[in-house]
């Protein structure tokens, strides 16, 4: 039960991950101007942020290019237009997804790339394809980490498996994802818990990624911190789908390692974030999210409600019950 | 360190207080309209909520009362004009601020009253005039809470000792109150456990009052009630002074006594919560709340600064740094 450190301490085990371009190209389909990212990178480094995902390695067979912004595939030159050779203490990070990448053709050898770490995101079914990914992206040399997706719907027992899985494959990172918003920070730390108690022994580390559907993604992100996770998701004013992820500028006034710094992440918000906001691009709590956080399921009606501007919060919840229940 | 029950069971020693007259009150100087009132409370009887709290017993003399609203004042016919009375479960609750309140000449004897309850609010260093109030509301009849604010800003052996005059005094309920929206969980769960630890042998209730300065409220609110603290308080839409508090309907989503329900709550907000929004009357989670929120000050610099449309964050924290350090 013994938490980490205290909370005057800091733990130099703790790595910041910036996902803005990642979750945030969700809510306006990875459309993101180059100024924006190149600021949003700068800003990091100022910041002290350990890592920057730019967002996913999508594959170009089941997704039209044209529907979406670069971001969505990550092209090493579409990178490398921002970070040059990313001479910089800032790791950089991509993500794909079990099923929707194409990985042997799109992830080329780390020695050719300026990434330095792919995140493969999957479901709890879908474990044995992320093994193979994993082992795939360490062969090509890079660091990786394992994002177990909507863990609030999983069975436990499936987890246990999945964790044992790996324990044993060369991944560097685990990550707890509460896709839904749904967790309680009691229940984060019992998560946080266990998967510490059975990853410690393969020398695993890990992460977490939170959704703020209950205004929960930052409690719930330091309430695992406390209890060894040290992977910490944040995103520029919480920007992501839906209710958005716990925000960059909560965590940076949160963490006492004096490398990271606050004021280039308010600086961020105030000339990019909020422009983004001027210019209709909408994220972040509202009821209708709340709704479906508390019922535990995927915030597609929330975010369909949120787009018609249906206020009807009452109905919405009644209705949820018969269309996920 | 033990927490109380887990996250399934429910606590019936739990008591839902809503705040949103109170709080909500500082945000609109108490101007709220009767058919509000009069919804909200129908409201909180619908929803199982325990004690509705309607305003202050503010001082006639030192308040102008064609200034404020009638809820800053709290006559008992004003009350009465809502409840009439109160031939229902829930309880009725005022405020009366140290120092502010001619309480010998306001608050009469309960029998003549339909107030059940007298919430005593006190920064730590008038500790003696609010027990002189505790004890005086207690011999007019009525139930008491002390609400210590600013306890984040408090020196802890300070706490102790008003801890210890309190168990000593006839006072029911003992208030931890995070004013600036400052405390994280983790501080907050050390806080009820001393709370607990200090007032559990004079049989004292505990409750929480929490601003979500870092959009921590429902968090911290939740926390403290996994170590014995049983009477939450909760505003509709979070509504309150700055950033606001704990949203009844997080709370409500989250308690599991079926005697808690959530859709009364949803049909208020969807109602007459986004009719005042419409008004213009605005409160909660802002980037300058974070800011006095991290910094441990009072809300009054980002207040002035959301009131003037300044979206100068990065200043605005340095700022603090001059003024309030």
């Amino acid at each position: 039960m013994e938490r980490q450190g205290n909370i005057m301490q800091f733990r130099p085990d703790i790595k910041v991950v910036d996902a803005t371009i990642r979750d945030g190209g969700l809510v306006n389909n990875f459309f993101f101007e180059d100024s924006f990212v190149k600021k949003l990178y700068e800003t990091n480094i100022k910041a002290g942020v350990d890592y920057m995902e730019f967002g996913y390695k999508a594959s170009k067979e089941l997704f039209d290019v044209n529907e979406f912004g670069k971001w969505k595939f990550c092209d090493e030159e579409s990178i490398r237009g921002i970070v040059g050779e990313n001479n910089t203490d800032l790791k950089i990070a991509v993500m794909a997804d079990v099923g929707r990448t194409d990985f042997k053709k799109d992830i080329i050898p780390k020695q050719d790339s300026v990434i330095d770490m792919i995140r493969i995101a999957t479901y709890i079914y879908q474990m044995p394809a992320a093994i193979e990914m994993i082992e795939y992206c360490h062969e090509m040399g890079y660091e990786t980490s394992c994002n177990i997706m909507a863990i609030s719907t999983a069975r436990e027992s499936d987890i246990d498996m999945a964790l044992e899985l790996l324990g044993n494959s060369p991944v560097d990172v685990i990550y707890l994802v509460d896709s839904y918003g749904s967790l309680y920070p009691e229940q984060v730390g019992a998560f946080a818990r266990k998967y510490r108690d059975m990853t410690e022994k393969y020398g695993k580390k890990r992460g977490i990624h939170a959704h703020n559907n209950q205004q929960l993604a930052f409690a719930n992100t330091i309430e695992a911190c406390s209890y060894g996770v040290s992977y910490l998701d944040a995103t520029m004013a919480g920007m992501g789908r839906g209710a958005g992820n716990c925000m960059m500028e909560q965590l940076m006034g949160f963490l006492k390692n004096p490398k990271y710094k606050l004021i280039p992440v308010l600086k961020f918000v105030e000339t990019e974030i909020l422009k983004l906001k001027e210019q209709g691009v909408v994220w972040g709590y509202d009821v209708p999210y709340l709704c479906t956080g508390i019922l535990n399921v995927h915030p597609r009606s929330a975010i369909a409600a949120m787009k018609e501007n249906d206020t009807n919060y009452s109905k919405l919840y009644l209705g949820l019950w018969d269309k996920e229940g």
